[in-house]
């Protein structure tokens, strides 16, 4: 059985809908979808680190379209891990713990993993919205796509916009 | 840069220890090495789960011996991921987070990982207690002896029984 492992903020997770909020609650502006495309968070959110540390943020995210259902047909077919690189935040593992038992209920604690550098992590493919995991890694990679990374290409991993279209890839 | 992924409980902290004077505080029996010798933790101690169940009880784990100081000089030569299966326990990571950054300060959260199952972790050498991971590892084993394997050997991982010993193998 192959191994997938599922990135949460951005992939899972709708981190961007949130900032969006945040910002929104901030400053009294919405921004549009076109203002933040392209760039970095911490371009496109100066607060996005007061943001991600503040105890909490992590246990309110939406979840992405479709996530919950795809990632649930997939778990009969793979040996799905939940992979995120939560260490760098301290506040957020026990909300992402939390966050994941209300939303992916069917996902076991033996397969999360809350890390640092996702160097160490062994699979067959990864699901990821950002290089600097991607490119490290030995399997298969799908590339989801996110504001951050919307213009970027180094021609490694394939592009994926939806987990509809992840699921066209994977189960079909 | 060969990388080494070294467990915490029973390798890194003295659990044993701890367990050890929860017995006593609550029978009032201070249990001698011997009486738990070759049994496994929720055999020798019957309230094992409510202790590691408990907030603080991995914020106060005494180090084990020599540890700091070879890990510190093994960090110099190795690349060292701290793997701790801890998600099982929700409540550890706060703590657990909070104690090696206290006793282990010179590892950064990049090298941390909170998982479940070790199997998703890709290193090349892996210190650990427990055969349930290191059965599974594809590099060279280290099993760290605690009273609960003290009498199993499976042929299969070279056993350790201090920081000290571990030195002479991978530094010397």
């Amino acid at each position: 059985m192959k191994r997938i492992a599922i990135d949460m903020d951005g992939v899972l997770a709708d981190t961007t809908a949130q900032f969006l909020q945040y910002h929104e609650r901030e400053t009294g502006i919405r921004l549009a979808a076109a203002a933040i495309m392209g760039k970095t968070e911490s371009i496109a959110f100066p607060n996005v680190y007061k943001w991600v540390n503040t105890e909490g943020f992590f246990r309110h995210l939406p979840v992405m379209e479709n996530a919950q259902e795809v990632v649930q047909r997939l778990n009969e077919r793979y040996e799905i891990f939940i992979v995120s690189a939560a260490t760098e935040f301290p506040n957020s593992l026990i909300d992402k713990q939390a966050w994941l038992k209300e939303h992916f209920p069917f996902i076991s604690w033996k397969n999360i993993v809350f890390c640092g550098s996702k160097t160490i992590i062994q699979a067959d493919i990864m699901i990821d919205d950002h290089f600097k995991n991607l490119d490290y890694f030995k399997g298969e990679t799908l590339l989801f796509t996110a504001s951050h990374n919307a213009f970027a290409d180094n021609g490694r991993h394939r592009r994926v916009d939806t987990w509809l279209e992840i699921e066209k890839i994977l189960l079909i």
